[in-house]
């Protein structure tokens, strides 16, 4: 409900270009298109700067390769976060181009654009092994959107000389995003060490005390270190949403 | 052990229409039948004003089909929720009539009653498709119970322009139902807008510091805006029954 | 945003009745009014369906006497909860004819209205008589929006005889607020034997497991009753506003 | 270590019918049999009054079985608890009298022995069908401990006639063991209505806001009733052995 | 609301001593004093088999003091838990002969009757000595009911041979309190050394992860050996009332 | 530790410039200075963009005015964030320039600079009048750090009218910072209206099952928007760095 | 209770030297000093290595002289830990030469012992400057019982560059002692560099999401860096006494 | 990054025997092997004391056999923790000499070394029979750092004569692991007897409110007795790293 597209209403009502009830039909149903168990959002793009991604975890095969299938109509590139290969095989029915990334599990339509390359890359760390999957959902997902990533991994803070070893990689990133599961220390180490926005995903890798990525959560909020956003636990996605929005503005 | 049936009892004993023992027995046996592992409530209609749902989580499919095969024989319609396909196929062999839905995991038998038509309907609202189970639980218990229902899904308010083109539908109704996993904000725009009471159901749809609902839950307790009464998370049958009381009174 | 409102605008764009810069403006400003620290929400009342009312908690004393003396020009009747003694004396300054209720923490500008009859009362119960500040906070905002009350205190279920001798009186209410600290199960008995809706309040009273009144709310979410809807912890404020709605409307 | 065993110790010592070596010995080894992965407690009876059992839970069919084995020589009965069916098929192939009870999930060997009649029984009760295997663990721990039980199952106060309909066989009772998961508000109201010891147990039974077990937990620590032990979640064996504790004094 | 009573009800209603209309108002009012603010339960003693007790906490002075003068006319003896010094001083202007103890945060009205010695006494043991305050509120509690109390204080496992020294008179008792902060392990290790049934009363002392008696709370839930009830943090009341009714019966 | 800093090091080291010991000390002693209590980093701004800030909470008066006496000898700017007044009284006696802002609970010394204005401002939103000081927080450390700010307060999605009214203002801000208490959803509902990165705050504002502000951050971090970037409860100040490293790279 | 001591009486009841009586006498007398509300533990140092220390949270002042004056009599060094002024001036009557330390609150009586001097000394770590006080706490605690001890405080690894500074003194330790707040990182990263056995000390410095310390704590709880202990939140005297045991063997 | 190996590098550039340019390269690249998915830490040996071991959770079989066959080459002795029988049959492939104990759930390759035996062993007690596994892993890994161990399993505390049975055993050794479940109070009692360092391991052993180990974890966090490290739940590898470096100091 931007003022611009309010704007523009008014003044064609105004201009009796279109009537009252026309005014609040088109308000009402321009911007999304209604499947009954989904509203496919066609002008997210322009709204909030980023293309429709599907969030699949939670929804059935069937929808999600029905949302596909009308999100293919406006869209260049579609992405599917949280799929698994049966979700896979329903979309392929459809879109036969449709890429499956086992490790990141999404399903990817349409190609990675061309980076944008003139700022430093996204720097995309691990702490461990383990955390890899959250990481490609990270990459992947930052690549999608038109960005240049550099991935570095298994260079948690137990042995820190792994993570110095890369300092000068790590510091020609515009954006970090620190990876790490276990008690998370990965974030406020690199933070203290780097100039740029550092964004922090807690994984629920670990076991016992660690409450399902409870403690990284915790330890990753209250870092003594400044500017580090912290998102949800195994959130890869939105870290490398927000790392986009910093970096090239979408 | 409402006033007026102690009253009536208390006459019959004074008019020597009944014995003292047998006040007592009735007392103790009339209202409920006694299957050995639950004791069926015949008169909960009307006490609380609501028929006899059996709660179907928890109980064997052995022990639901005998509940239903007593409760048949002083009831038009019954409500199973919570149930999977091994409980219907137990309850069919002896009420073969018996339908399930598979989304909203529900049993029906009698079918639905001709619903109130002289008030606005119940309107049940998702954030996202992920939600639509609850809501199914939610919208087929209350046209169950006699309530017109309006289904509007996917109008999360990460893009509230989806909840503002269904603004009219929504101020049509008596009651508002409110369902949303992840962080629940939809009970609290929502509260702000309608002037009908608004149950907010909280689901257990996300992950990572989500846990099982609870952000949503305590998302909706904290709700800004008044008027909201919160019910426990994926509880879509309890929502209804409540809204259900507030429209048309039982 | 009511879409009412909205249409008027555009009527009035289109009769040229006003221009597009005024309608943007008008729409922008009319609803509110802006003090720096505070929108006071001049329109609430139409919107939503009930009269402005102040949360008192985390203002200071002069932001609430700002507040005040805004509104008073445009409102009859004002409530300001979570108030004070300073809170008080800070508003007398202003508005000498201000109220103050100890008890429920409540500073009241207008005196009450005149109740609507028509409908039985909202029976206010609580388990113990620690719990009635909480529920004169319910019971003060009921009749202040317009309604009848019947107060019922400490009837907790560890003398249900107690609970039973009330009985009468629970039964003729239009909806029942139960408020009860400890182990809440007021909510589970009165929501098993009433046929209206229930509104259950938990209250922070109690000690050791009680976690600030974590046992009262888990215990009300997870009522086996149907048809209760709950609120936050201490909310008294909030159940009256939900319980008006239901009875009369607003 | 009981005071008189180690008196007729110090005793024989002073006698110079036992060296001091040999006290010493004695004193590390008699009161259990080590299998390396178990130590069998064959004193536990006359140290607590309770015969010794099994908590199958976390152990291999292998190691119960060969505790059984070893157990069997010093022992008449024997219990299982927590024990599945390939732990029950384990023990058969040494003992093939042992008996299996699927609800209660307990294998008996030996028998129940005559009951205490003496004096009330123990009064089981349960809020609803689901809580039944937790209340059969309960009962059966009893009876195998010599005590007479009396089930009452389905009396949930969410209609409370149910529970007020049994309420002369629980006035019988000399202990009740309340049995609740939901909001487990049962053992508030019975224990506000009988004078001797109630026990409360909570059980998992619930989803949501249940957390498992915890709501009915925290509501019953928190009850405003006296006289209420509460035991774990789910433990119906432990609230058979102090219930036979007060009942029969072992 | 027990059986007694009502059937005596039904026979004067029957025997014509009685009027419908009398019978129903004497149902209803009989057992309590309604003051506004509490409802006195003059015969919870006959039904529930203790004396009226006034939990202190959360109650006006005034209100404590009102509660009092109300209940001496019934009883002999009342007693105040969780009372300071002012709630005292507002007792003593109607009663002037109050007793009131710091420690225990107990005003005692009536004096302590003589104790049942025909058994063992209750045994209250402490961890520690900060844990005292709970346990003198469970000692004097024990006491007013009728029993023989025998103190025994600052015994923690951490020192096992202090707890060993005392073990003859543990052995004693005919029921044990074990009241303990911090890791709560007293419970256990009493609860493997003594045949009668075990009082666990988790304290709030202690600091960091003790999180309020939450760490000795989930220990004692969690004992490994049997016969042990839980109460509330801090309950020192709770256990007592527990304790008596399983040592003289009410 | 950057590598451009051991890089000039290790020249030095090979010119003969420098000796080893030297090398090896200056790199210990250079980049702070000890105090004993405190370890000033007279180096942080050139490792990561930012000037040295004091976080007072937890450190005496003493201890504050001591860090501030050596660090103004160094940096023209100084920060004190979490100081109250006696902070602010110990600091003036070494440094009579230094300001405090009481709402902000901050102490400034040497004036905000000249903001950077060649983008659009930091747009610092509240949902509440209560959210303040934590606004307040946030923008002034903003405006220390050289940004403009735009404050936009008391814009709760409750009136979401509110924050519609305001919505061309929000949407010229190049980062966006939102901080609510209650239930949070001021965060989501930004995070779907506007392109740039969204910096949510959780506040302790709210009572009850907002457990201190666990419920706004379980809120924001489960959002549903993409690009949002969460920070601790309460913390105005690490949001403000954040947002700063993201507009103008410092 | 252990063995030697075991053995030597059963030697003298044998030889005669002690009758049985007296030797269950002694047996339960000798190890400790009954002063009603606390039991001395005169052979602790014995029996465990680590002379009486008493922890005076929760214990009164008049409490904690007079276990200080029955203990001065056998004790040539006695500590009070968690003790507040008043408590000083309450011993100070007794022991006028008792010394405090307002820091670390303890009361030390009779001076601290040559330090062991023949290994590393005990590095005590803190992260920031709000850490000192428990720093102290464990830092005098080991110089009590024999140990040398390097204080290096303010070391957090938000500049790590700090910590590496220390680092010749850090690796010249025996054991190391980290405290830290907030996110606890300090513990992960220390734990990666030396080879020592590390204590990890989570203190409750921070706010928010820090939750009394529970982050630091769970942070520690699942360092990825091996042969790290941890204690309680804020136990500097339990870190202190552990690594004594493992320094100096006592 | 220890000082000894950067004093080295900077003398050998000193004395020209290295460039600039390869300082700075062998800083980076030494200490570790990049595989892209791990990097193999040769180093950590030197650095920190113990052989490289590999945690097996969260990563593929294919990524476990890589690292093992990388670190082959210049490790004599590898551990794999948390691996199931998927994992050792990838790993065979490559090492065929690799065994596999199926209860420490351990890969182990090249056998375990003579154990140091100049002092006494470690301990590893655990409370039950369930504990055995994560006793396991403590022990193998210990045996596998060199260590002589001593097996006590099946000493609760609930029957606590067989602990004290084993005294004279556990008082032979030089550190003591104390593994338990449930409550977890053995840690408690051994603390309380022994003068060694005692580490308690709390395992996920229980049901209920055990949460998962929560209860023991607390439990041991707030042991009386002193001198007690903890790590984290079922964490019996991270046990045995400590107390072999407290026993033969790597």
């Amino acid at each position: 409900m931007d003022t611009a597209y309010l704007e523009k209403l008014l003044y064609q009502v105004k201009n009796r270009e279109m009537s009252v009830g026309q005014a609040l039909e088109s308000f009402k149903t321009l911007p999304y298109e209604d499947l009954g168990y989904a509203n496919i959002d066609q002008h997210r793009n322009l709204r909030t700067g980023q293309a429709e991604v599907i969030f699949g975890e939670g929804k059935t095969p069937e929808q999600i390769a029905g949302i596909v299938s009308h999100m293919i109509k406006n869209n260049e590139r579609i992405l599917v976060t949280r799929a698994d290969k049966q979700d896979y095989q329903a979309v392929m029915q459809t879109v036969p181009e449709a890429e499956y990334d086992e490790t990141a599990r999404i399903i990817l339509i349409g190609g990675k654009p061309e980076p944008v390359k003139t700022k430093g890359p996204i720097a995309v760390l691990t702490a461990g092994t383990s955390d890899i999957p959250v990481a490609e959902e990270a990459a992947l997902t930052a690549e999608y959107l038109g960005n240049e990533v550099d991935r570095i991994y298994d260079v948690g803070v137990a042995g820190i000389h792994r993570l110095f070893g890369r300092l000068d990689r790590i510091l020609k990133a515009d954006v970090v995003i620190a990876i790490a599961g276990m008690e998370g220390a990965l974030a406020s180490v690199v933070g203290g060490l780097v100039q740029v926005p550092v964004i922090a995903v807690p994984t629920s890798v670990g076991y016992g005390a660690n409450f399902g990525g409870l403690a990284a959560l915790l330890s990753m909020l209250n870092c003594c270190a400044n500017g580090i956003g912290v998102v949800n636990i195994d959130n890869g996605y939105g870290a490398a949403c927000l790392a986009s929005k910093i970096r090239i503005g979408k």
